[in-house]
C-alpha cells in the first residue's frame, strides 16, 4: 500500500498515462509514432530530485515532469502530452492509485471476514451473556457476536466494491473536458488498457462526488472497525475478561505497573477509526469547486488519499490479526454468564406469566419485582419465583423447563445460514 | 415529507408493526386471533397527550404506547408485543419512514435532474467562456456546464437507490436479535407486508452502519446541491451576471438598498448543504454501540432522521425550481466570452505552433509572453500573434481558422450521448 | 432557555434594538421624536401570523417586520431603521440571544460543579481501583476521580465566559459596516443599553469567526459531558455496577425484559454530545462568507444557535441531576478493589526491589513474572513475592508496609487543595 | 516547526524531562545524584535506530527508550523514571511541543497582521465596491477590508494565546496521577525549568479537553485563513481582477493553456483550511478516555498534532506572502465601482426620500422601481432619479450631493481607530 503512494509510482503511472495517449494519437495519425520509442526509453528511470528542482521554478508538478521528460529524452518529443491538461494526468492516476488501494483494502476486508467467519463458526454454540446499555440482558452466543461483525464486514465489502467502481474513471478530455484538442477515442484507449473507464462527462477534473463517495466509505468502514475494537476493550477489561488480545513474550505493558496486560491493539484501532472518518468531511468539501474547477481539492487530496488509505490499511491488517489470535476464555464466559443469579430469564417467566393467562401488565410488574429482589437480596431467580406468591400460575414443570439455556439457540443455525450462507455447514 | 416525521405516523406505523406481528403469531398459533379484533379498533386513533403522559411514568416510549393500548383497548390483548423487545418496534419503523422519506428524495432529485436536462438541450450549442480557478480558460458551452450537474445527480440518484435498499430491513427478532421467544417467521412476514427485507443478523437493533451509509449519502448529495449552488452564485455576481435567481414581484433584496436583487436562494441552498452534510460524523459516530446495543444513537437520530430528510427534500426543491426558473442570459454569456482579448485561442496557436515543427516547450513560452503582453498592453491576441515574428510558423490561413469557435463544440455531441443516453436526440 | 429561542423573543428584541436606535437618533437630532411613543405601543404586542404573511410575499424576514410595525402605528414611523440593516437588527439579536443562553448555561455548569464537588468530597478517601485501558491499575480514590471532573467543568467556565464575552458584540453599522449613513454613537448607545460591546469593524455582519469560537466551546463541553458520561455508563455495567443512576419507582428498563435497569441517562448524554459536537464545523465553514457577507450562514444558524443551546442546556441539567443523585455503592467499590488479588502493588514492590539495588529492567522482569504468575494461577501477590527467590531482596518488614494502602491517599490533600482552592476544607 | 516534530527532537525532549525529574528526586534524597552524570553523558546524542529496535521487541515506545538509555549508560540508573509512569514523559513532552508550536505560530499571525495593517493603511481610504451576496451594495474603501482581516487575525492572536496557555502544562504525578511514588515537588521542578505550569488534576494523562480546545481555535484560524484566501479568489476572478497573487518569472499557470495566471495559491490556502478544520473533530472525540485513561487518543495525535502545526506554519507564512506581495489593481477597483451605472447610490435615495417626507415603503418601492429600471436599460441611476416624478420631492442640490463618493469615507478614521489602537496615525 504504502509503495502505491510512493512518488516514484506517481511518475510511473503518469508516464504510462502519457505513452497511452501518445499511443492512441499514434493510431490517430495526430502523432508520428517515434515519438513512443524516445518515451519508453524513460519509463521506470526518473530522476526525482531533477524533477522536483524544476517543479521549485515553475510552480507546477506536471509541467515540471513534462519539461524533465523533454530534457531527459533524446528524441522529438514535442508532441508529448498533445491536446491534453494536467488534469487529465493527475486525476486519471490519482482513479488508479485509489483503485489499486482498494484491491488492497478489499482483501483485507476478506481477511477479516475469514477470521471472524473461523472464529464465529467455532464458538457458534457458545452460550455466553447477551449484554444491553453495558447491563446483563439475556444469553446469546458468542458466535452469534462474532457472525454480526462478518455480516457488517460483508456490508462493507461490497459497499466498497461499489465505491471503487465509482472512482475507477479516466480523463483525458483536456482543458475543459470537451475534447476541443482530442479526439474521445484517446480517453477510451487509455481508460481500456489501465482497466478504467471513461469519466461520463467532465469539467478540467474528475467531478470530486465520485470520490467523496469513496472516503466516506472508507469512514464507514472506520466506524465498523471502532464498533469491532470498542466491543473487544469491552470484553478485556479486568472484570469481564471473556477475551484477550495477543501479548508476546517480552511485551510490556506498562512502564510503571509489572502487572499489566492492556488491549492496546483495541485502543489503537479505535484512534485510528477518529482518523479515517476525519476525512470524510473535507472530502465532501471538496465536491463544490468552482466553474470548471479550482485546485483547492489538490492540497486536501494530497494528505488524505495516502492517509486514508495507508491508516485503513493498517487497521485492517490489525484488526484481522487481533481477530485471528485473540484468546477467548470460555471459562469466563461462563462464569460471567452465571453471575447474574438467573435474572436473565426474566423475560421467559413473563411471557410464562402471559401463556398462564395474566395480562402483560401486571405480569411485567410482579417479575420485575422479583428481579429486583433478587438482585438486591435473593440468591437465586427462580428459586424466588417458585416461592413468589403471584407467580404460583407457572406450574413447577414450566418453571423447571424455564432454567434450560438451549431454549436461547434454538436459532443459531437459521441465523448463520442467513449470515455466511448455506456453504458453513 | 414533514408528515413522515410526525408523531401521529409514529404510532400509526408502530400500531401497524405490532398488528402485523401479531398477525403472523395468530398464523402460528402462539397468539388467539381476537387480539387482532380489538387492535384493528384502535389504528389510526390515538391520543397522542395520553401517551405522553403515562411515558413521563414509566420513562420509556414503547412501554408507554404499550400501555395505552392495553388501557383502550376493550379485548383481552396480553399477547400484543408478545416475546418482541422495543428496537423491534423502533426500528424497523425507522427503516420504513427513512425508506418513504427516500422515496420522496428520488422523486425530487428527478425534478432536479429534469430542470438540468431541459436546461442543459436548450443551451447545448451555447458558447459561453469556460472557466477554471475563477479564470477564463476556453469556451465550452452552457449546456455542458448543465449536463455536468445533471450526470452528478444521476450518480446521486443511483447511490440513494443503493443506500435506501440498506436500510428498508425489518427487525423483529427479539431482545438479543436471536430470535429466542419469536419465530423468525414473524420477521418474514412483518417485512414483506411492509415492503422491507428481513435484517441478515441484528443484535437488539438493526446495525448502525446501514444508516450510517445514508447519512453520508445525504451528505453527497448536499455537496453536489452545494456545487450547483456556489456555479450559480457566481454566474449571479455583479461582475459576470450570466444567470438570474427568479426574483418575484414584491419581493426586496435588502431592508437597506433597493436596487439589490441578491442570489439568496443559492446562498440558503449552501447553507443547507453545511447542515446536512453535518450529520454524517454523529451517524458514523452511532456505529460503534456497545455489546448488544446501547441508546445513545437513540438522540441523534430523534435530530438527523427528521433534520436531514426533511432539509435535504427542502433543498432539493428548493434546486429544482431555481433551475427550472432562473434566467439564463445569453447576451451577457456572449459578452463575457469575448471579454478576454481572444487569448483563451492560447492552446489552439501553442499546438499550431507544435504542429508547425516548434518544440512544446518554446512554444510554450512564445505563446506565454504573447498572452501576457495581450492582456496587458494588446487590443486583441490574435492580432498580436499575427504580427509576432516568432509566430510567424503559423500560416495566415491556420491563424483563420483559429478564431472559429465551432471547434471547441465538435465533441459536444458525443457529450451528451454519453450524458443523456441516445434518448436526448 | 427554550424561551430565548422562541419567535416572540426574537421580535421582542429586534423591536427593542429598533426603538433603542430611534433613541439614539433622537438624541442626534436625526430622527424626531414623537417616532418613539408610536413604537412604545407596539412593543411587546406582536402579531406573528401577519408577520409571516407579509415576508412570504417579501421573502424577506425584517422587511416583513418593519411593513408590519409600519401598517401597525399610527404614527408617522418613515425614521424606523434609518440609515441600517438587516443584518444590524439580526446579529444584535442573535448575539443578545447567545448571550443569554450563555448566562443559564454557566449557570448549569455552576450546578455540574455543585453536584461534583459535593460528591467529590463525600469520597474523597473512599479507595476504589483506578483503571487505565479499562485495565486495574493502582488504587485511588472515588473522589479523586469526581475532582477530575469538576476541574475539566471548571475549566469549561472559563472557556464559556471567554467565548461569551467574544459574541457579546452589538453592530449598528449600516449595510457595508462604514457607518455610511449612521453615527458611530448609534451603536454604542444600543451596546450599551443592551450590555454588550460594539463591533470593532464589520462588513454588512458580525464577523463569524466570534460564534465560531463558542460553538467549538459548547463542543468541548459536549465532549467533556460525554467524558463523565462514559465513566458512568462504565461504572455501571454489570461485572463493575459501583454506581447507578436515579431509578425512579414506576420507572421500565426493557419492555422485553423486566429485571432490566439501563443507565439510559449517561447513553443519552453520549448522544447528545454527539449532536453539540456536530455543530462545530458548519459553524466553522460559515466564517469564510464572501466579500462583504453572503447569507448562508444564515440557514445555518437557524438550525444550530437555538439546537445548540437549548441541547446543551438540556444535558447539562441532566448531568448535574445524575450527579447529583446517582448511588454510589461502597460495597461494590470495595469489592473491586481487592479483586486482583494484589496485583495492583506491582510497582510499589517494583521499586523496592529498585531501592534494595537490583536494577529496574530485572525488577521489571521478575514483578511482570511473578503478577503474571498470581493473575493466572495464584492466589495472592504479595504472598507469592513472599516465596519469590529473587525477590528475598525485599524484607518481610518492607513487604508488609506494601499492603498498607492508605499510601495511595498521601497526596489527596494537596491535590483536592489544588483543585478546589483552599475553601472547601 | 518540522524540527519540533522530529523524532530526535522527541527524544531530546524525554530526556531533558528525565533528568530534571532526576534533579528533582537527588534533592529529595530520593535518588542518588550520581545518576545525572551518567544521564548527562547520553543527552543530545541517541540512535534512534536502535531505540526502535527495542520497541519492536517491547511495543512500548517509553520502556524502550528506557531501556535503551539503560544499555548505553555506564553508571547505575536503575532510578530512572523512579515512581513515573510513561504518560509523565509523553503528555509534558507533547505539551512542550505543542507550546513551542504556538510560539511560531503566534510570529506568524503576527507576520499576517503586519502585511495586513501594511496594506490596510495604504489603502484606507481607496474607494471600492462593497459586495454583499456577490452583488454590488455600496461604497467602502479597500483598506476597510483588509482591517476587517486584521481585527480577525488579532482576536485569532489572543485565542491563540490562551489557548497556549491551556496546554503550557506539565504531567508528573505518576500512573493514576495521584503521586502515590512521587512528591509534587517533582512536578513542580520539572515544571517550572521547562516554562510550564503542574496539571491541576490528571488521571495517567493530562486531561484531553485542553488539546481539543487547541486543535478547536487552530480550526478557527484556518477559517479565518479561508476566508481571506476566499476573498482574494474572488478579486482575482477574470471578470473582478482587482488584485493579483505573486506570479513570479518562470512561473507557469496551466500545462494546457499558456495564457492562464491562476490564484493557487488562494486555492491551496482553502484546501489547508479544510485539512486543520477537519483535526477538530477527532481532538474532540479524544476527551471521553475510559476511566483513568486509554491510549485511543495516541495514535490520532500521532497524525494531528505535527500535521496540524505544520499545515497551519506553512498556510499563515504562505497567506503573509501573499498579502505582502499581491498586487492591488486601483485602476481596476475605479473601474468596477463605477460600472453600476450610479446605482449603488440608491439608500442615499431612499434616506433622502424620508428626510422629504416620503413613507419607508413607499420611498423603497419607487427607487427599487428605478434602480431596476436603470439596471435594465437606463444609463445613470441620479440622472433616471432627476427625471423620475415621484422622486422630484429631492431637490436638485441634494441630489448633486448625493453623488460625492466622501460621505462613504466619513468614519474611516473612527474605524481604523478603534481596529489598530491610535497608533496607527
Amino acid at each position: 500500500m504504502v509503495e502505491i503512494w510512493e512518488e516514484k509510482t506517481k511518475y510511473e503511472i503518469w508516464m504510462a498515462i502519457e505513452v497511452l495517449a501518445c499511443e492512441a494519437q499514434v493510431k490517430l495519425g495526430v502523432v508520428p509514432s517515434h515519438i513512443l520509442d524516445g518515451l519508453r526509453n524513460l519509463e521506470g528511470n526518473f530522476d526525482i530530485h531533477r524533477i522536483q528542482a524544476i517543479e521549485a521554478e515553475v510552480k507546477h508538478d506536471v509541467i515540471a515532469f513534462l519539461s524533465y521528460v523533454a530534457e531527459s529524452s533524446n528524441t522529438d518529443i514535442r508532441y508529448l502530452h498533445y491536446g491534453m491538461t494536467s488534469s487529465d494526468v493527475l486525476d486519471t492516476c490519482l482513479s488508479l492509485r485509489l483503485k489499486r488501494s482498494c484491491d488492497i483494502l478489499l482483501k483485507n476486508i476478506e481477511e477479516v471476514m475469514h477470521a471472524l467467519e473461523a472464529r464465529s463458526k467455532a464458538t457458534k454454540y457458545l452460550l455466553c451473556v447477551g449484554r444491553s446499555h453495558g447491563v446483563h440482558a439475556e444469553p446469546i452466543t458468542f458466535g452469534l457476536k462474532l457472525a454480526r461483525f462478518y455480516a457488517e464486514f460483508a456490508r462493507n465489502y461490497q459497499r466498497l466494491v461499489s465505491a471503487q467502481q465509482e472512482i475507477s474513471v479516466c480523463k483525458i478530455s483536456g482543458a475543459m473536458g470537451n475534447f476541443a484538442h482530442l479526439d474521445p477515442s484517446v480517453e477510451e484507449y487509455v481508460a481500456q488498457k489501465l482497466g478504467l473507464v471513461p469519466e461520463t462527462i467532465a469539467s478540467q477534473v474528475i467531478p470530486r462526488d465520485r470520490y467523496a463517495v469513496l472516503f466516506a466509505i472508507f469512514g464507514v468502514i472506520a466506524s465498523s472497525i471502532e464498533r469491532v475494537a470498542t466491543e473487544l476493550r469491552h470484553l478485556q477489561q479486568t472484570e469481564v475478561l471473556e477475551v484477550a488480545e495477543p501479548f508476546t513474550s517480552g511485551q510490556k505493558g506498562s512502564s510503571a505497573m509489572p502487572h499489566k496486560k492492556n488491549p492496546i491493539l483495541g485502543e489503537n484501532l479505535t484512534g485510528l477509526s477518529r482518523m479515517v472518518r476525519s476525512y470524510v468531511i473535507p472530502a465532501m468539501e471538496n465536491v463544490a469547486l468552482w466553474h470548471e474547477r479550482d485546485i483547492s481539492h489538490s492540497s486536501v487530496e494530497r494528505f488524505i488519499a495516502p492517509d486514508a488509505c495507508i491508516t485503513l490499511n493498517f487497521a485492517l491488517v490489525r484488526l484481522a490479526g487481533v481477530l485471528r489470535d485473540m484468546k477467548i476464555d470460555e471459562e469466563r464466559i461462563k462464569a460471567n454468564l452465571n453471575s447474574s443469579k438467573g435474572v436473565l430469564l426474566s423475560q421467559r417467566v413473563l411471557l410464562a406469566l402471559v401463556d398462564a393467562g395474566m395480562s402483560r401488565e401486571s405480569a411485567y410488574k410482579v417479575v420485575q419485582d422479583s428481579a429486583m429482589d433478587t438482585l438486591n437480596n435473593g440468591s437465586n431467580f427462580i428459586d424466588n419465583v417458585r416461592t413468589h406468591k403471584l407467580l404460583e400460575k407457572i406450574t413447577p414443570g414450566v418453571l423447571d423447563s424455564l432454567s434450560n439455556l438451549d431454549y436461547y439457540t434454538q436459532h443459531v443455525d437459521f441465523i448463520f445460514d442467513k449470515t455466511f450462507g448455506k456453504k458453513h455447514k
